[in-house]
């Protein structure tokens, strides 16, 4: 058995996050919550279910004797992908449902959470359902994410441009002077092997062979950014991937998402509703496709998962998910686990690049340099950023 | 200049039929007024503000000096299809805007009405704009209508089918005892000819000849509907147009929009939920193509809009919208009118077919027997129905 | 039982009406044959194969003991949209099949001619059989004219705009001067009713009731075509359904199918390949959209079908497929026959729209005035024209 | 200046080569030539031209002084996707092209080897321009594969099921006794580094870590698929990538393609028509869906390319394109050559799986155990077989 103190911290844990999430949603109007003006955007009401759905359905029904459910048909609702749990609404009907409301949703977390709370204090709480409990935080913290990715579309997409905050984000975003860090050639080892929570992706800690290379210091900035929309790179297909260059005819792709040519200056959209473009600030909103274009303009590349890991201590993280070069694949000894938490992230692992780093919309505690995010080459919803290699 | 007594009338009629549009509302959650889960569907907010738009963008900004618009981008928002009017959102993206929030949209409606009630006070009022007033008015009846339809969808389409009133309709739906009406040959008169208030389409009073023919005095029942389902007549093409048996097919429809069969009993969803089907009600919620399968079904066929108009006063009719064999063309001597406003009706000549009554969803005093209502041969959330013909 | 003389020129109708079909297609590559550019369009081997697999469906398995079919799989191969005869390749298909091979394709045709030729000479050919031919003959000629107009678009849209042949069609396209019909009032009579072949679509002979109203004697040519182009009616949607606006924007129609703007001059695509466009020619290849929008934009209309048919004796017609303002309904009386022939007009009697007369690629023999033939709104790759009515 | 014999070599491996391309369309009938069923078949007559075009534009046209073009317009026909050399028939169009004639191919086919062959033999073949030349050879051996790949589709989606030949291909197919073999862990090398052709994506020969692993010595066979298939694989999700699953459903895959189940027994078409499933062959044409989900089932992976390539020489290889584990993604080091030939290989890196080895199809001389094939993880129309790993 776990000492107390573990369990205790993962109390307050659990307190601390599910917390977290609804105050993300606090400058939310009702009809903020209800939107999903793209596939890949899901209502925050459907994250506040959903998440909930996920304690409930993994923890609470199987585990809490005498459990009953808030309402049978919520995890028709809620369920997400997980094929094991049965039908489900398809994705793209999510932004069709009114009901449950708000309030019901709110209620629904409300009940889950006393639950919980009894459970983590219960004596059905057994060792052997620690991690999924921290699978269900880590679960949780995603989801935060996703929350602030897909709010700054709902409203960075209304013709109104309304703003989520009155602040500004406090993080301090401005590049560091621009160098490149040497690392040599040799036999490295990356993969998870810490104590602690990791995703089942990052486990099976392996060796690679890396040869000589060169890795930026800094991320790319709006200001070096620009200079490869003003050369016109966006009409010159030589920098482009021939998926990337149909992506661009398609929807006559001419800056990252979010930036608009208004009156003759770029303008961005932000928390607080549009703003000039400061070019100091690391650019943000970029697909695989632009990352790879820009480093191809400059003549560079993008750095492979194993480089990033290996030469992540020498650099400062965490603004942007940092495009690498490589497909997300499962490593040497990966190992789905048994029933639906197997579903996680294996059967994702085609047709994905692997994203690395945290963003300013990571929660707290939610980064290492392991992590192995992953997005299709062509989305660029999430806060995403280019660093260099060579 | 109008008498006093008519613009009083109008004056007060002008409240109550825009206070009818908001208690229509009345038992809606704040999510139900924002999702779209349909193109044909609008979400209830955009009606509001829709309706409300009309005024402001046709009587007060030409008319009422000085009018100041609530926010300049409402044209943008609540622009329906008027070209004239200058660029708009896309249908098919009504669904995804959050804001304006409902609470915005009330605010707009109490705007502009307070103006309106001061402008239908002042000397503004001319005669000449009388009929536009008239016609926002009417405008404003067709989205009660769209409102009623569009809400069903929205909660019957809900996998939780709540409820919209706890109350039945009052209207008693039952059908009379079926017979045939016969009408000898000859020349008749269709088209609008009297006092008061009709859409450019009604106009042009004409003659047609008509052959000698019979029409029922009572609709198709939910009953009768029930034996076309059971001999398998949606699985026979011989009954269908060619692209009625498209659509057959590719929704793989059984039965009437809202029908679903549970443990081997029809059910269908009304405006209390869930129901079973009264057998003795007109059937609703029917296509053109499942009317006029029915009607070859049955060895007969659907009247065309001439017959309906000159049989209509031996009949009650006004339950449901009564699909005609007649596309819906231009009368002889049709004019679209100047401006906007003449994209009212002429433009949406093609392609789609005749509808005359009325339903148990149209708004008291939006009803003529010379009323050309008109839909895509293929929709069927609108409250239509069957009258057989031969 | 029908005159000798009657069989004796049916059989010498046959022969020719057969022989026509191959003379057609005497200019083509065998490459031509084979592809199918657009849905619309069929492979010409498909027609071939097609009004072959007709008499072999329809007369020689039925009613000639013994008949041996060519081969079992191409009734799946050549049936186009009969339902009561089974499975077929489905119609976007036609061109991915390259067997059976044109020379396959021509035997079956020479083995069914010469089963037809014994069967028309033989005790079997009773009286309810004649009217089988004769529309198995009608169906061939129809298809002659569809072989023409979908060779055109084939080779049409080749990029290399090979020519069909080196003469110039014989048919004088020239327009006489334009003048108005007037038509007084009254109730007129209109389907077929005399002795030898229509289509079921035509009869039930009835009256109309028609308003006074004038026609043109003649059809809009390419010069008065030009200038409702030249004044940028393809971009003032007031000119336009909305429909036919969408269509001009999805497609950015700025003219007729197969003009093209080469240097500043207007040149079409005709039998010898590009040539310049001759402004005294009736335009060809509008759809009803265009059609009514060049009426609108003269401030005229186009005919109603029973507008057309009246006046038809008072001009000359059949140089184009003229559009009219009626909808593709039922006469009344209409009765669909028993069977697979059954299915030949009633079913497409919803969504498009009426054309009378004939055109330049029309068979011999093949043109009456009570005809009614009918395409979707959108569809201009016949040889159609505009003649205006007020 | 290269020897004498390197050049003469070059003079008669030209001639084999390009012969071999029409002697692989022998059999084919004028109409096979010309259809595309789906976007990744392009029409064999197609293959010819656009091999030809790439003689003509890359040597001929730059190197050849005074060299006149067959015809101008095949530029615009036969560029498959390089953006550098201009406007080009979209891929989907291919099989719309009627024109030009098959005939017309062959004569640019002999008029373009006639050109190459004299400049072979002249002072105008300088050194550097020799690459260029093998590259035109491998890239026309590479056509005469996926002629072959896209001939079985046309033929084996006839309804017909024409025979390509009558006689067997002569290979022998069956496989080896299943067992592992056991590679060491530990630094490797990969990429091309002897002397002799190889295409860009192979260069840069590198140092991998590979750690302790087992590849199976044989392909997966009919047989063991089979059994795939007798479990129900095709409809348990747990096998699948959630990618997969999708195809799985939309296509209703239930085998691999050209399997068809008739009356109970599996069928195959293969070069000779429908023939049985021969269940000692490998099996062959399923995609990397199918091939990673068999992998599961089978408590195995497939092979990532390092641990293909140094296992290699191990085992028989040759029959089927093996998928493996690794998404194409350049090597450390690879660099995009200038100019057209520089969008040979790099811009498709992007969203497709290495496949390694060489299949029945492949021509002579044209494999290497560094040869890097890449598809989408959907595609199966190549000769596309499984070999295991752990």
């Amino acid at each position: 058995m776990h000492t107390t103190d573990y369990v205790k911290e993962l109390q307050s844990k659990y307190i601390d996050i599910r917390n977290h999430t609804v105050q993300i949603c606090k400058p939310l109007e009702i009809e903020d919550y209800v939107v999903q003006p793209i596939v890949d955007v899901s209502p925050p009401k459907w994250h506040l279910g959903h998440t909930t759905w996920f304690f409930e359905t993994f923890i609470l029904l199987p585990f809490m004797p005498g459990y009953s459910v808030f309402n049978e048909q919520y995890n028709f609702v809620f369920n997400s992908y997980y094929e094991t749990i049965g039908a489900r609404v398809i994705r793209t009907d999510r932004g069709n449902l009114s009901r449950p409301s708000v309030a019901d949703v709110y209620r629904y977390r409300e009940y889950v959470d006393r639950q919980m709370q009894a459970f983590l204090r219960s004596d059905f709480l057994t060792e052997s359902i620690l991690p999924l409990i921290e699978l269900g935080l880590n679960h949780e913290q995603q989801h935060q994410e996703l929350l602030l990715t897909d709010i700054k579309y709902i409203l960075g997409h209304n013709p109104l441009f309304p703003a989520y905050t009155k602040d500004t984000l406090p993080v301090k975003e401005e590049a560091e002077e621009y160098s490149m860090i040497k690392i040599p050639q040799g036999i490295y080892e990356i993969g998870f092997d810490k104590a602690g929570f990791c995703f089942d992706n990052e486990l099976g800690r392996h060796k690679v062979y890396l040869h000589d290379f060169e890795i930026s210091n800094s991320l790319v900035t709006n200001g070096e950014y620009l200079q490869f929309i003003e050369e016109d790179a966006y009409n010159d297909f030589r920098y482009w991937h021939a998926e990337g260059w149909d992506w661009v005819k398609q929807i006559t792709a001419k800056a990252p998402l979010y930036w608009y040519l208004i009156d003759g200056s770029w303008m961005q959209y932000g928390w607080n509703g549009l703003q000039e473009i400061n070019t100091q600030e690391a650019v943000c909103h970029v697909n695989f496709y632009e990352a790879s274009a820009y480093a191809t303009w400059k003549g560079l590349r993008l750095p492979t998962e194993a480089e990033w890991e290996i030469a992540s201590e020498k650099f400062n993280w965490g603004q942007r998910w940092e495009w690498t070069g490589s497909a997300y694949l499962p490593y040497p000894g990966f190992k789905k686990e048994a029933g639906a938490v197997g579903e996680y992230n294996g059967k994702f692992m085609i047709n994905q690049m692997v994203l690395r780093g945290a963003s300013v919309a990571t929660s707290k505690g939610h980064s290492r340099n392991t992590y192995r995010n992953f997005f299709h080459a062509s989305l660029r919803w999430q806060f995403t950023g280019i660093r260099l290699a060579r």
